[in-house]
């Protein structure tokens, strides 16, 4: 046989050799394969499209027709229709494809009697009566279901008069001192106070002046901070979005937070119940909103020198006095008809759980209860929140995914005191703790039309600040994001970023989270002009029966687009909070948020502030380590990326007080970031270094200094390697 | 060409590409392998060859020379010697290649004079001394260096007398009661009382006698519980292990756990101090033990009736007596010279980081401070820990890498109230709650020769009972293993297992994980025959200048391999801990627990436990459901791995209290497991369920199972499902 035939056997033999390899190489899979691509699943980058996704998915006419719907029926917590309200909430969410529940509390409310308003008398020595309020505001739309009248909640019924009458502005302890070095601490004693809405926490001017003597209290709002433009009727409601003169804000007085009834500990079936003598958080003096028509009847009667012009409202025709004696020997009574009474309430809670790490939460919360409709407070931020698990349940039918478990919560009972949040912080503390990474509050999702709002932690400031350039801002020009607008209207000119404000301190549901979890949280809102309307503290019409659709959609929103922009905004800061394998947060925006907070205290003693301006320091060199080895982690390990999340949220806990609730201070945003609720010579609130400062009590503010020195320095420990934590 | 030729290069071609195929396939990797091997790296087993090799290499004579070494010299909290003996241990650990520092507290600390003893004295009325205690122990061997004298830290100093004494037996609460019910309460006032030790904490009887009027207090050991077989000097020391005539029990009085002057904060330079006079676990009046030889003469001048049975000790010629005014009028005098004193003491951390979990740590930790030499509290423990780190160490120069990071610490001032472990955790409890395994404790490692006994969380369990296989028991034949021994003296036959005591409570350096940082824990000792020396509550010369090399050698563990047992039992369970990828915790133990802690509670309403009762039921089932789900996780997922052991960690986290140190109730372990330290009607300790049982207080019964069954409920929601906590 010739040599042709070994070489073709040979060649092809070759040519099917190198064939051979090739689909053994190429073609045929290995075991190991499947684990490999199973790893990197597990450490990949989300699919930016998801963020782009969900934002062109939210519509600004299903967030109306949201609000439309939930604004049709008050939604007063404890009554039927906060269970209502709950279950319209449920079906919604189910729909979306959430897990639901709908844990129920047990806990202390407070009502009026809608048969007998509450009122306010003023008579004259042979029994005249010169004012009676109505107790009642002005109805403008008589279609307009009937809702609560204006009242305290938790201040007791009873009847009270004197002879005495005092003003004491905004009701602040400040203004109760003033007040008392005028007029003599003695004269206050068995008087009646009236003071005006605004600056502060209204149940703390109670507090403020049952703690001088006072046997009862008026509220009222101001022209000057809640009707800016004179109070005409062709000035306010319903011709604009301004205080009319029956109008009345209600609201809570209970200064603390949570089920009066159940300190610290949820208030379920089993739990115990404190006695409700004993709760020094509840005020113990009759107390009363009026309009300030009324109030203009009243104040005429004031006697007294006349106060300084910081004190002055603009009510026409009244001259601003301290008060005293009443003009004429007349009296002045307050009558209430207020009662305690323990209801359920009812937090809902979905749930769709992660894909990677179920075990890790972001939560995005807002209220359900009103006192009237509320259009503004809190319904805005349900009917955003609404549409985004409508989005979000649409992008999951077509297979999206959450890398980490996002919890929807509509807590009730909020606006006595944030019980539904509270509780249930209380009764999951340990697990939200152990797992949550952040709490994102859209109460009052939109109160103007001007620019978005922010309070945050700092470790997001960064996060926000991306998502910001994503979503486009409300009445602007097609492109314009919330980012540019803040570049006109919110900018830090030194620093050359927005301004976003560090600490939330407490108000709304947040405040479980913040101050009991130690979560990294936002709370955000759509903002009237502050430049413009300077003198309004909230929105005007705040806790009145006129919070209706139509007032949000005639004066606020008229296109929901502001309402359209919160939904996009909080819902991909959601996003990048779930779907980023590895956290981006900056904790070196701690360190500026500590040292700002720090330079803002003036103590007469500098040195005071020493071990604290070196633990801050020290912080300071940590945060910038941490960021420099965060470079040099292997990412694509499972583990690491656990590890280096973790220090991340534990920074935030370590700012939580290891006396717990049990302590005098709650944790270090009380101690340094928010001087917030009075100081320990008040009757409430927690004492700050801000208030040991301004009290110039040495002792205190050395004690201060060193807690909240200590809480700075356990948090740099969290951020040191894991060998090194003690060091 | 004929077809042979086709047909052999079509075979020759077909093999070749079969050849071709599996070289391709086999021979030559692919990109992923490197991935999917680090991957398989992550989640695969430790070699058990390690436990093996560890075992093997823990050797009794180096345990031995650790214990002649460390026990030449005193050591005793806040003295130079403190810090010599921290630096012998720094050495040894930086030789054995681990990362260690020695971090610094300042803290109150309290000292006798060593110049002028604390005395006793009886006198008569003409002025005649009937004796005066020497103040000093009898010292048998003249080459032993001078350790302190016996006093009891942080009474005070000063000298009171009286012409009443009175005996009040073990001063347990109930033993005051019984004496105030059988004298009067008055008759006490102004007394003196003497007291046996055993039974309770030292520092509770001499708050007890202060509590009920006396102006001082006398502690002794009766040979009842201390020299078992007679006080003849063949039964006693130096010829036996048990208490000679003139030996006296040291101790601190403090009945609190950490730096009096810093409750809940680290003794770090920056933090402030609370005021000497305010600290009410301190207590006011003066006290000193005695030896039995003196005591004996005392308590011969008791009047009053005699004392029932089980109130006698065995003093020859005594008829013990309540007392009342003494014999002969005459009168007892205490007179000391203890003086309070700022003292910086330091502790030694020696870390191991781990390899693919750094950021968990597995501690092991035992004081270093004693009274005198401390052979056996504490050093027997130090002893056996420095052996475990060497082995560690050769282990780690031949390739070993822990998975998770091991750390060992050697604390300071335990003997005062916990003080170097309890600050350092307040310093770092919060790093500790996230990232802590367990805690194991091994201050007593050998107080006999018998077996190994174990106090541990419920969890632990089952990882404790396969270490004790593995591990040969100490006296008995080769191949005999420690669960061999439990077979045969600490069996429970009704469960079929070993007797393991669950809950750890107070007492030694275990107390900051156990209560203030939650994580499950085990405290260890080698113990003598509690069947054969029923009598002894611990072993007889504790506390005294007793506790020397040649006691141990001669009495306890003469070669060591009781040492060599507990320092290889303790370094497996750690090894086991740090190296199973799946923690092998078993939450089923947990729910056997509490109904054990909850069927010893006999409330006179049975109703009153049933919140309780249904809690335990629920958490039984969710355990079980966790168990079964367990079974179903695919452990290749380094993210379900981390899920899953946090879960397994946030159990026993979950029995702290949210009001933290700030509240009546540290955690659970105080309301249902440990009634330990008497009652909130007393003058120390915290209130139990148990406590609150037996004083029939309702309202104090419901309330504590109100709040126990908030904790159970709490640890059911961690072992939930992560969409599931809540429901």
């Amino acid at each position: 046989m010739d040599k042709r035939f070994y070489f073709t056997t040979f060649l092809a033999a070759l040519i099917a050799l190198g064939i051979g390899i090739s689909i053994g190489h190429f073609a045929i899979g290995k075991q190991q394969t499947t684990n490999s691509v199973k790893y990197e699943r597990l450490t990949r980058q989300t699919d930016a499209q998801n963020y782009e996704k969900f934002i062109s998915l939210v519509q600004a006419k299903n967030i109306e027709a949201n609000l439309k719907d939930l604004t049709s029926r008050p939604h007063m917590a404890g009554l039927p229709e906060d269970l209502e309200s709950a279950q319209v909430i449920e079906e919604r969410w189910k729909r979306d494809g959430l897990q639901v529940t709908k844990p129920k509390y047990n806990i202390l409310l407070s009502y009026p009697d809608n048969n007998k308003p509450n009122r306010v008398t003023l008579t004259t020595t042979d029994g005249t009566i010169i004012i009676q309020t109505e107790g009642v505001e002005k109805a403008y739309d008589p279609t307009q279901p009937k809702t609560v009248n204006p009242f305290l909640a938790y201040t007791p019924n009873g009847t009270v008069s004197s002879t005495k009458l005092f003003y004491a502005n905004y009701g602040r302890l400040e203004d109760l001192k003033h007040l008392a070095s005028i007029v003599g601490n003695a004269s206050l004693q068995g008087s009646i106070i009236i003071m005006r809405y605004g600056r502060i926490f209204r149940g703390d001017k109670v507090i403020h002046a049952q703690y001088f003597g006072a046997v009862g209290a008026i509220l009222y709002n101001d022209p000057a901070d809640y009707a800016p433009f004179g109070t005409t009727p062709d000035q306010v409601y319903d011709q604009k979005w301004f205080m009319p003169p029956s109008g009345a804000q209600r609201g809570s007085s209970y200064t603390g937070n949570g089920d009066p009834l159940t300190p610290t500990y949820p208030s379920t079936d089993y739990m115990y119940r404190v006695e409700e003598g004993t709760i020094s958080s509840l005020p113990r003096i009759p107390a009363q909103p009026i309009g300030y028509g009324e109030a203009q009847v009243i104040l005429k009667y004031l006697q007294g020198s006349e106060v300084a012009a910081e004190w002055c409202g603009t009510l026409s025709n009244i001259r601003y006095r301290y008060g005293g004696v009443l003009l004429n020997k007349s009296s002045i009574e307050v009558k209430t008809y207020n009662r305690l009474e323990r209801k359920d309430t009812y937090n809902v809670i979905g749930i769709m759980k992660g894909d990677i790490e179920p075990d890790r939460y972001v939560v995005i919360g807002n209220h359900r209860d009103a006192w009237s409709l509320g259009s503004v407070d809190p319904t805005s931020g349900t009917a955003a929140m609404l549409e985004i698990t409508r989005v979000l349940g649409e992008m999951a039918k077509n297979g999206f995914r959450p890398r980490r478990t996002l919890m929807f919560c509509s807590w009730g009972a909020e606006e006595y005191g944030l019980i539904g949040s509270v509780e249930y912080v209380e009764e999951y503390v340990k697990v939200f703790g152990a797992r949550i990474i952040s709490y994102l509050n859209l109460d009052v999702a939109v109160e103007g039309n001007h620019t978005v709002d922010i309070k945050t932690s700092p470790l997001l400031f960064d996060i926000i600040v991306e998502a910001s350039k994503l979503v486009p801002s409300a009445y602007d020009p097609v492109g314009k994001t919330v980012y540019d607008k803040w570049v006109d209207f919110q900018w830090n000119n030194v620093t050359n970023e927005p301004k976003i404000a560090y600490g939330l301190g407490s108000g709304s549901d947040f405040f479980g989270f913040d101050q009991l979890v130690g979560s990294s949280n936002i709370d955000a809102t759509y903002m009237f002009d502050h430049t413009y309307y300077k003198s309004l503290s909230s929105y005007a019409l705040y806790h009145t029966s006129y919070e209706v659709f139509a007032m949000m959609k005639n004066f606020i929103d008229p296109n929901f687009t502001a309402h359209r922009t919160m939904g996009q905004l909080m819902g991909v800061v959601a996003l990048f909070l779930s779907e980023t394998p590895v956290l981006q947060f900056n904790v070196s925006r701690y360190t500026i948020a500590l040292r700002e907070a720090m330079n803002n205290l003036k103590p007469n003693n500098p040195e005071a502030l020493d071990p604290l301006r070196q633990a801050i320091n020290d912080f300071g060199a940590t945060a910038n380590d941490f960021m420099r080895r965060s470079k040099l982690i292997d990412f694509e390990n499972p583990f690491n990326i656990r590890a280096y999340n973790d220090q991340l949220l534990q920074l935030e806990r370590a700012f939580l007080n290891p006396l717990g609730q049990g302590g005098d201070y709650t944790d270090f945003k009380h101690i340094v970031f928010a001087p917030a609720k009075g100081n320990k010579y008040a009757a409430s609130g927690f004492p700050s270094v801000s208030d040991a400062v301004a009290n110039g009590d040495s002792t205190e503010i050395d004690t201060e200094v060193a807690i909240a020195t200590y809480f700075v320095r356990g948090a740099l420990s969290t951020l040191k390697e894991f060998d090194n934590f003690f060091s």
